[in-house]
Formats: C-alpha cells, structure tokens, sequence
C-alpha cells in the first residue's frame, strides 16, 4: 500500500463531470458547471468564516445539514457571486437547486450550489436554470470532462488547477481527484462548516460524512488556511470532499493515515497552484517560521509578514530588504526578543544577534530572491512550534487587475 | 478667548531650529535637523508599539524617564533608521547624543533623538556627529529656519507637513506648531510611551510633562492613530510634544479645552497631510464608520477596509465595488449582521437591507469617488459607537516606489 501523485487519467469513479457556457461570464468562456455522483456521494465541507457570506454558502450549509452529509450533484457558477443579494440570491440560488434535482433525479438537499465572482449584482438565475439541460447532456467520467468542469469555475485564474492521487489498497486503487479555483481575494479562513476560493475533492473511497469531516480539517488548515494572496478574505470560499464509495474499498485505520498524505498532497499542491497563478504575481515565497511558543503565533508572524505591502513590494524586485519582514513581525502582536531572531533568504543568513549578519552578501541574497520561488525563514528563538505559510509578491500587475472598472 | 489656525508667521517662543545637509540621504538633501529650546522645554512622547524598535526610540524614551520629562535638543537625522542595528546602533545614537549635549550645552539626558529611513543599515554616526556644528550655526526662530526642520527630516514625502494654531488667551497669543515626516510604513500604533512617522509639536505654553502627556494621548489616537497608508506599523514612530512656556500662560482648567481643541488641530491638520502626501496615493477616502458596539470594533472594521488591497485598488480607479467593502467588514472579525448595514459613497446610498439600493446609480457612484477626496461612511446597525479613520488608495506607483531595489 502507497500513495502517489499521479499525472495519468485515473480518476474516482462514481462521478460524473461537465460544464458549459451560460452568459454569465462577460467573456463568454464556461462558467456553468456540474459534478453529478449517480449513487449519491457522502460529504464534509468547511466554508469562509466571513461574517458576510454568499447565498450559496447559506444554502449549501444548509442542505449538508438537512441531508446528513450527501450530495448527488454539485452545480457551481462563475462570474456572479450572489453574495449581498439578500433573500432575492437565496431564493435564487433555491430556484437553482430546484431544477438541478429535478433534471438530476434527486431530492432537492441533495444540491449543493457554488457561486463565485463579482459580489452585489442580482443573480441570473434564468441563466443557471436554462442551463442546466446542456450541463446534463455534457457529462461524462473522462479527464477531458473533469478539465472541463475545472475550467468552468475559473475567475481571473490564468490556469486551471487539478491534482490527483491514488493509493493502492491491496491491489485495489482508490482515486482522489481535486479541482480549485481562486486567484485574488485568497485568504482563505475556513472554518468547519465554511471559500472565493472554490475547491472540490472527489474519491472513490468509502467513508461517512463524519470521517470525511476528520480528515478534511487538518488537511485544511496546512494547506488552503496556510496561504494567502491579498489578505482578502472572501464570503463565498467552499472547499468540498465527496466520496462516492465506488472503490469498494471503506476508510479504516489501516488506510487512514495513506488517505490523509494523499488528501494532504493534493490539497497541497491545489494551494500551491493558487498561490503561483495569483494575480500578478511573480514570485512564490515560503515563508518557515520557526521558534515559536505556538503554532498561531508562528502563523501570525508568517500572516503579518504575507499581508505587508511592503515586503511583498520588496520580493517582487528581488530586494533583500529584510528589515521590512523584521518590522513586520515587530508589529504582528507576537512577543519575541530582536535579539535572538535569525532571518535566512535561501540560504543565505541575513540577520541575526540583533544586527545584519556577519557575512550578508547583499547580491547573494538579491539572486536567491531572483528565483521565482524561495523561503525565508525566520526563527524567532521562543520555543519549537513552526508554521509554513505560502504567500507571494505584491505587483503593479496586482493592483491593475484589481484596479479594472467593475471586475 | 478663540482658537484658529494661522497661516500667519507666528511661531512659539522658546525654540530654534536649523537643518543641514550632512550625506546620509542619497539624494544629498537635508539630512540632520536640530530643534533647540536654550530654556529647555517639558515634554511627553509616544512611540511605535512595535516589538522591534530602533535604537532612537529606546533612548529616547529611557531619557524622558531619567529627566521627568525634559529635553532641551531633539536631534533627528533622516536616510538610515538606526534599527536592527543592535548594541552598536544603541552606542551610535549613544554618541550623537552625546555630542549635542556638549554643543548645545545641556545634559546628555536632554538631547532626545530621533532617525527614519532604512533599516537594518549600520548608522553613519561619524556623518551626524561632523554636522553638528553647521546644525548649531543654522538655528533660528524664523518660519524658514522651521521649515528647513520639516523639511530635512522627509524620507519619500514629495511635500513638507507643518500646522500651526493660535490661541488667544486675555490678549496673550499661546501658540503651536507642528512638523511632520511620513509617506509609507504608515499604520502609527503609537502607545504611551512610542514612529517612521515623526510628528514634533511645540508650544509655548506652560505645562508639566504629565499635563502634556494627558493632552496628547486622545489627540493622537484621534489623528495618527487613526490614519493607514499600507498597514505596515513603523519600527521608529514617534510623536514627541514640547513645552517652552515662553509665552507665560500656564495650561489650567480656564485654556484646557481651547489647548486641547488647538492640538487636534494641528494633529488633525498633520494627518490628513501623510496621507494626502502617501506613497502613490491619488485618492484620499475618510472611513466614517457608525452604529458600531464600541470605539475598538468601529476601528477594526475601519483598519479592516483601509487595509483590504481589493478596496484599496478600487478605490484608484473610482470603481464602486461596495462588495468589496462590505466583504471586508466581514472578515473583520466584528460580529454584524450584514442586512442591518447600510453603506453611503459620497452621499450616493449604495447598500441597505441586505442588497444593492433600489436607487443605486453606478455612474454616480463612479463620480463621486473620482473626486481626489470622498468619505465612504458605514453603519453597522448595531450600536451607537463611531469612528473615522482617514486612508488611502493603492497604485501602481506605490508598488514602484517601494520595489525600487532597497530605498
């Protein structure tokens, strides 16, 4: 038994994928997409913790709980996001769900909707409803069809991002295939039940929505609650783990731990490709902070660090500027002494005893941060929690896209 | 007895200042500036509530503590921050001091010093030092040798920041004059006792170093606590007020209240001037911020928006995207709900009830945030505290300013 990352076509069977185009999208690409699991799949999803939060999230939660964790069919749109649309976007986002059982023959709960882009604006829901027809006609279990479906629920993604894993079980291999979107507003702070990070998690493994809940927390919190982009965090953020059981093979303690490394690295590498194809960005940044008295103050100096503007200006130049990250994780309202902090770019040490280290190479440092994916790591000489947090540069790129009348 | 702004000449009585041009700055500008007060003056300071503080700011505040609150010098150099600098940036600023003390004739603990400009960079002390005697022959009581101070101690400002009030007791004026640096790493966080903002205010007013102190704690948190370019909280902040009682009105219960209104004045007045000066900034937006629970959660969904990149970036190109604000206050961590908020652009309604206002007209909207200044006010439906807080766009020029390879 072991798990590999897998670039061939296995995918989990038991599900279904396909998408199409609704208007919706001002640019006329795919924005209307279905994951349909003919059997039923059991489910465990965690959504945003903003105190706003999308008509979607409201009524996907809702289904969750009312069906005990099974979902027959997942219909995400992008390009609206039906956030602040008030009961009008509950209604609608119910209409939607209305039609999508009935084309798919199955209880109503047993929808779960997604929403994703612009926030305010009434939401088409003619357009999803009229869709729905050409959707079902559209399915279908190959690579090509779960592309499409992972195509349709991009924003200003400039690359679809899937990942997969499969781990052998005694001669018997179990599927898991994962789709995400995400590129700005990531910052992403789920919260069992709680994304306009989008994530859908599929596997053939048999498992009860309450092991898939067990499962999907820490995988969660190491991968999409460890990154972000902007520190914008969004109201419709959703990340969703079905398991259709088509396997055969159920999830039990011999298999438990194979299933969390593949959860947790194909969670990891969607988080990944979220980061790198970040609006704007040009350069991927781990940031490893290490010595801390607790794994949340480890992470609010790596959040500190990931959400200042003037760190992140100065990796998008390549510039060793390091007293901005000490500056940074001065005012993260962790306590720590200067003195016994140590700063390392790569592998170069920048920072130590209080004062610039002895052999900084300034040019070293500027070509280690020239790459466009390195860590800096900083220990802050407490104790021995760490955390690894996934963040990147701050561009003119960035603030152009954002800045584009009404996105 | 009245209080006024003045763009008149009058200055208080009691101080000198000269500036000179010693090297530190690349530019090869003002760099070294001295304000003298031959009488001595009382004094009360805050300070950044950074973790990581420079080395001006530990001996600023250690000699306050060891006069009671005296300062006869304030010597402040601009182009190297003396931070992350270590025992041998302590000892550096250690000897500046020093050197002052000998020339302006007082005792070491008078000189209170101040540095801002990059961090972590060894400091030329040999450069400050060497100045002083050109600083000692510069000083005059003239409104151009107070500007050459303001003016020397700039780092990326484009514009000198000054402010005066006038108060008229029985025939006496009492003044106060302020001067102020800052541009970016602007988010002051100032506690008692804490700045790369430095903000100097003088008057000739008479008044104890703890009288001082209670004046200056609700200006600042009202002014400079109250105002976010970037977020980024500076290593060096501080705000330091001085006392020469030269105009022989003592600060009693019969002026307290028109002192009190003078500096919010002048605080105010230095507030708005970092921010309109901000790095790249094109628009400046007040957050009026209503119906909050108390003052702290007005504020943190005030500081939540100000420092939002998606708001931000908006707001450069006058694009109303309220979603984006509304998303903000969400992820604030203030509890609300979002159908008893209302949000107002100008005095465009543009988000009540839940949804888009019936009579929201985008191009009005538009209109309004073109305009160099606008307020966005904010009410939360939830109780009657308030706050304003005073902010920034997000521009391409920022991002160029501070990836300029290392300023």
């Amino acid at each position: 038994m072991g798990e590999q990352q897998q670039q061939s076509a296995a995918l989990p069977r038991g599900f279904q994928w396909g998408a199409v185009k609704a208007g919706i999208k001002a640019s006329g690409n795919l924005d209307v997409a279905v994951a349909y699991a003919p059997r039923g799949a059991n489910a465990a999803a965690m959504y945003t913790k903003n105190q706003v939060v999308a008509a979607p999230v409201t009524v996907g939660r809702r289904h969750l709980a009312s069906t005990g964790g099974r979902v027959t069919a997942v219909l995400v749109n992008a390009g609206n996001a039906n956030c602040a649309t008030g009961q009008p976007g509950i209604d609608a986002c119910l209409r939607t769900c209305k039609a999508a059982a009935e084309r798919f023959r199955c209880i109503f709960d047993e929808v779960f909707p997604s929403s994703t882009g612009i926030i305010g604006v009434p939401f088409p829901v003619d357009k999803v409803v009229a869709a729905l027809p050409a959707v079902q006609a559209a399915l279908g279990e190959t690579p090509d069809h779960a592309e499409l479906f992972a195509k349709a629920i991009m924003t200003t993604d400039t690359k679809m991002k899937v990942a997969r894993a499969v781990i052998d079980v005694d001669g018997t291999d179990v599927h898991l295939f994962g789709a995400a979107k995400g590129a700005g507003m990531i910052h992403p702070q789920l919260g069992p039940p709680h994304a306009t990070m989008l994530v859908y998690l599929f596997t053939d493994l048999a498992a009860s929505p309450a092991s898939l809940r067990e499962f999907l927390q820490p995988a969660v919190e190491r991968s999409f609650n460890s990154i972000s982009i902007d520190g914008d965090t969004s109201t419709n953020d959703t990340v969703l783990l079905l398991a259709s059981g088509a396997s055969g093979v159920s999830l039990d303690d011999r298999i438990g731990e194979a299933f969390a490394n593949a959860l947790e690295l194909v969670c990891g590498s969607l988080a990944h490709q979220i980061i790198d194809d970040g609006e704007g960005v040009t350069h991927v940044v781990t940031l490893q902070i290490n010595g801390a008295e607790t794994y949340e103050e480890a992470k609010q100096v790596a959040k500190a660090i990931a959400h200042s503007p003037l760190c992140k200006t100065a990796w998008s130049s390549a510039d060793p500027n390091w007293g901005r990250l000490l500056a940074a994780a001065g005012y993260s309202g962790v306590a720590f002494d200067p003195n016994r902090v140590t700063i390392r770019i790569g592998d170069q040490l920048v920072f130590e005893n209080g004062v610039r280290a002895a052999l900084f190479n300034e040019a070293a440092a500027h070509e280690a941060m020239s790459a466009r994916e390195y860590t800096i790591a900083i220990d802050l000489g407490e104790g021995e929690a760490a955390c690894t947090f996934l963040t990147c540069d701050l561009t003119a790129e960035y603030v152009s896209i954002n800045a584009d009348y009404s996105t």
